[in-house]
């Protein structure tokens, strides 16, 4: 392809509205231009990516056996409301009427669909294990798009679906998946790490995303060096230890606890940073205490918490004065559909005071519940809110001075840096990470709310075992730049480069040097690789510039006086300036080869 | 492929909604599912023809050097304003609001997004021609969707965006893509014909439809036999000749003519038909008025046409009495956006009476503009309308009794079979055809509207000139279907069918026969052919009856029983039975091969 020929104009600037340098690099190498706001039309170069990391997933998933379909983008509101997704996927999901007044929904994802569809198709257990897939735009309402492809309101998703008879098959599905995700990654040449996960409403069922390390990603990541350990921060478990006690401070927070509870004046300091400051204490030593409202769903799937089915209500939920509140994980052991921080009247009416001096001793409601996180389970010595304004208590023994139920204390917070692995107690580090993929068991909940079920040999109806399996495939485009660039611009990795060689021929207007990049581009264009030659009338430099911008794996200079001077000029894109060959013309395209493997 | 391994369903009877055989043959074959109305899932069968669909498509495409893209399918509506089809779209185009509140579309096609995207990357005339593709889905808010794919509300679309300096560089492209038409259609097993169209707002400019033939066509197209001109009906013009007098009366008509106009009682007499009935004679007598209102636009793009810029108001447009209007033609030549026939009300003011009596003789408004078909130029011996309810007037010379400006006699019927070519003066027929191409000199339309311009070497700029090519993708899945099935079911191409060959397996448990089979799928696939072993415990009948239904091109019967008397059996799908081969399975690859080509 002669660059003259297609559509390249590379920008010097940035967007304005990049915040990220692949999202700056997308643009500026003009893989993509922004239409509105997180709508992107891809360019010629952007294309071509995108179409061979599509080959390869398409190449993956046929072979595990799972079969292409391509599901309606527009589909029946009708299918989202017998799941009860209609309204909860909210303002994120796009929602149209057709002229007959009808609600459809524009695709976030296709479960329903999918499901319906299989149903309609699916009589016998003797049809499964049966997996289906599909590469196809997906559109979500974004509140503020941005990262270009990352957070987008369109972006093309690669999304699977296995429909087993039992638990078991659902594993078999899932681990095939797993394991084809991690080949699909690796030939896209990407460094992808499945993470745990949290597994929504299906609890302690089993999940993983696949995460690309980067700095600019959007999701924090547990990591253990010593076991492997990884796990999203929505996901991550705590190491369960009781009574992690506010360390330094052991001997002095037993002592206190000798005394009763007493009432410290703290006006104004409402934070635990404030407070700590106020007192001149760690903040370990206190207890951070929220008031939080929730809607029960019923489901309680995550064994061992203990939730009450239903329930509807309002919770005092403490944790270490230097923790954060997961609130996924909250949300899981409430066993709760809904979950926000209370309102002022409410935290006053049940407390007695405003948000920042509440408390687990004593509350204006006797009956309200607390729950704590596990490692203040035997806490002692701690300063608490006193649930009157502007004041804490100091002396604070929680098995002694506050009603928690022996069920209440949970793993609640979230994971930080330093804490111990959940599986081999050693330090935890944390990374940032940008999800390009996620391999889900969706049990029976699709399938039991649409009716599809299939019938066993003595003609029972079974309800089909499902899993979803998902990659972001615009999404992964962008990570692969992320992942993989320098100052200069992006490193393309060979599998997936809009072009593998660029030809860079500096005298197009001088015919025995243009006959030399011709017959270069042939040789290896009939060796499958994807070449450009730049033809363009602009200066050397300009050339280079634009070819190291865009990333294509291998360079080579075709010039009238390299050609002088014994040949053309061979060089990788991940390589310095240095270590440039200088080859003789009929010894490039063999070179070249080489250098792509 | 493992016929159990894949999600083949196929059914005994019909689907309640279908019309036609293509659409009731894509659902019994498994190759889709209805979803909701006008939204279908391609299921895996589907699936395959519809990507070699496209592979031929864009290697097509690819070859005359096309760059492929993907534009948003959400759109912003500001795009579709500046062009002010946001309005003229009307119902039919999907509209979305975001959580901003921002007016969005869904792509019915591309020419403001295309246009707007290219603006911003071309500035120089150096850059062009230009020809960008997408192979993308489209929505259409389809008042009736039906027909299964022809008419739904979600389809596969390539559209291509073509830019040129000027008109010649347009014709070039043109006829590039008209070429390139030809040969997509032939790959994929399709006789479709180029016919002309109407231009629509272009006018005069040059637009053909590619059309399959068939006798569940929405469209008609006239056809000579003779020179080939074939138009659709909505485009198609007359031959052009004045005064095609009323034929074998035409001695008549003469006579009559030397009297002036006389009324005739024709009481109730309202239709051609009815009046015809009661006074005794053919219906090519009479002349056909009818009462118009239209908005004129001001652009009156056709040559030689009369209409007046911008006017808006009221014509009686006259026909012979065995005529239709054809209200395209009509639209261009008054130069209108809007054409309507008018309500009763205005239909009295203009001619002093209701529809049925209206007439081009003396009408109540005295200033009455009179448009007529050129048929009707010194036409003499007419019956019309009297203006006078139940009323109408004989003896009529048009010249003579009617006001009727010279330039306002124009070519405005629809063309019937029996009618003269206006190239060859042969007689014409009129067919049925499925519209599955469209190429189309657009001109300035979007350019202009959306300002992209080029500078040329002098600095000055110039709008760029365009031309849009459509392909519906998953139409012409369907009208491959619609032209070639029988009363057993599809007959695929080779080129496109989902599998190329269907190795019925009569006994799958017996491990011999099972093995000859495998090897020839094996043989077949090594030499890029796609199988289908139908492995299923099923009855030899039904597997029949299945590939038949499915239509793979070639089906293999390997069984115990043949394999002991001499071999394996081979037939085309489109063969007769007695045409089935006895094949030593060693044999059956080789033989295979040569079926296919």
């Amino acid at each position: 392809m002669k660059w003259t020929k297609t559509l390249i104009q590379t920008l010097r600037e940035n967007p304005q509205d990049a915040e990220i340098d692949s999202h700056k690099l997308l643009v500026r190498a003009s893989l993509v231009r922004k239409v509105a706001g997180g709508l992107y039309a891809y360019l010629p170069l952007g294309m071509r990516v995108l179409k061979k990391i599509q080959a390869v997933i398409r190449d993956e998933m046929d072979k595990t056996g799972a079969l292409e379909t391509s599901m309606p983008i527009m589909q029946p509101g009708e299918l989202w409301r017998q799941t009860g997704r209609w309204e909860t996927m909210g303002a994120n999901m796009f929602k149209v009427k057709d002229r007959a007044e009808r609600d459809m929904a524009l695709s976030p994802t296709a479960e329903e669909e999918t499901t319906d569809v299989v149903k309609g198709l699916v009589n016998s257990y003797r049809q499964l294990p049966l997996t289906v897939y599909q590469i196809n735009w997906k559109f979500r309402d974004e509140t503020r798009p941005r990262f270009g492809l990352m957070r987008s309101k369109e972006f093309l998703m690669k999304d699977a679906y296995s429909f087993d008879l039992d638990a078991d098959g659902l594993d078999r599905n899932y681990w095939t998946m797993y394991h084809a995700y991690e080949r699909i990654f690796a030939r896209c040449g990407l460094k992808a790490v499945p993470v745990q996960a949290d597994g929504g409403d299906m609890g302690d069922s089993l999940t993983h995303e696949f995460h690309v390390l980067a700095d600019a990603g959007e999701d924090g990541i547990a990591f253990c060096g010593n076991c492997g350990y990884a796990a999203n921060l929505e996901a991550a478990v705590g190491n369960g230890k009781e009574f992690s006690d506010c360390d330094s401070s052991i001997a002095s927070c037993i002592e206190e606890s000798k005394n009763l509870p007493t009432e410290v004046a703290t006006p104004g300091a409402k934070t635990i940073a404030q407070v700590a400051a106020f007192m001149g204490l760690e903040a370990n030593r206190f207890v951070k205490s929220l008031v939080y409202v929730y809607e029960g769903t019923g489901n309680l799937l995550r064994q061992g918490y203990g939730g009450r089915d239903g329930e509807q209500g309002t919770v005092l939920v403490c944790v270490p004065g230097d923790r954060d509140v997961n609130e996924v994980k909250l949300k899981h052991f409430l066993g709760a559909k809904t979950l926000a921080l209370a309102d002022n009247a409410t935290v006053l009416a049940a407390t007695g005071a405003n948000a920042g001096f509440v408390g687990p001793v004593n509350p204006a409601d006797a009956n309200l519940r607390i729950v704590a996180d596990v490692a203040l389970k035997g806490a002692t010595g701690r300063i608490v809110g006193a649930n009157k304004d502007d004041c804490h208590l100091k002396n604070v023994d929680l098995a002694r001075d506050a009603k928690i139920a022996e069920s209440d204390y949970a793993d609640i917070t979230i994971v930080k840096a330093g804490d111990k692995c959940p599986h081999c107690g050693r330090e935890l580090v944390i990374k940032r990470g940008i999800e390009v993929g996620q391999v889900f068991k969706l049990g029976t909940k699709y399938s039991a709310a649409l009716g599809a079920v299939v019938k066993t040999d003595d003609l029972k109806e079974r309800v089909m075992v499902m899993g979803c399996y998902g990659i972001g495939v615009s999404r992964t485009l962008q990570a692969i730049i992320e992942q993989s660039h320098d100052k200069d611009g992006i490193i393309w990795p060979a599998s997936v480069a809009p072009y593998q060689v660029a030809i860079e021929l500096l005298d197009p207007s001088v015919a025995e040097v243009a006959a030399v990049a011709e017959k270069l581009e042939a040789e290896l264009e009939a060796a499958g690789i994807d070449v450009i030659v730049d033809d363009r009338e602009e200066r050397p430099g300009v050339k280079f510039k634009d070819a190291d911008l865009i990333g294509f794996p291998v360079r080579v200079v075709v010039g009238a006086k390299g050609l002088a001077n014994g040949g053309v000029e061979v060089k990788r894109r991940d390589e310095d300036k240095s270590r440039t060959r200088i080859l003789p013309p009929a010894d490039a395209a063999g070179a070249i080869k080489e250098l792509l493997k």
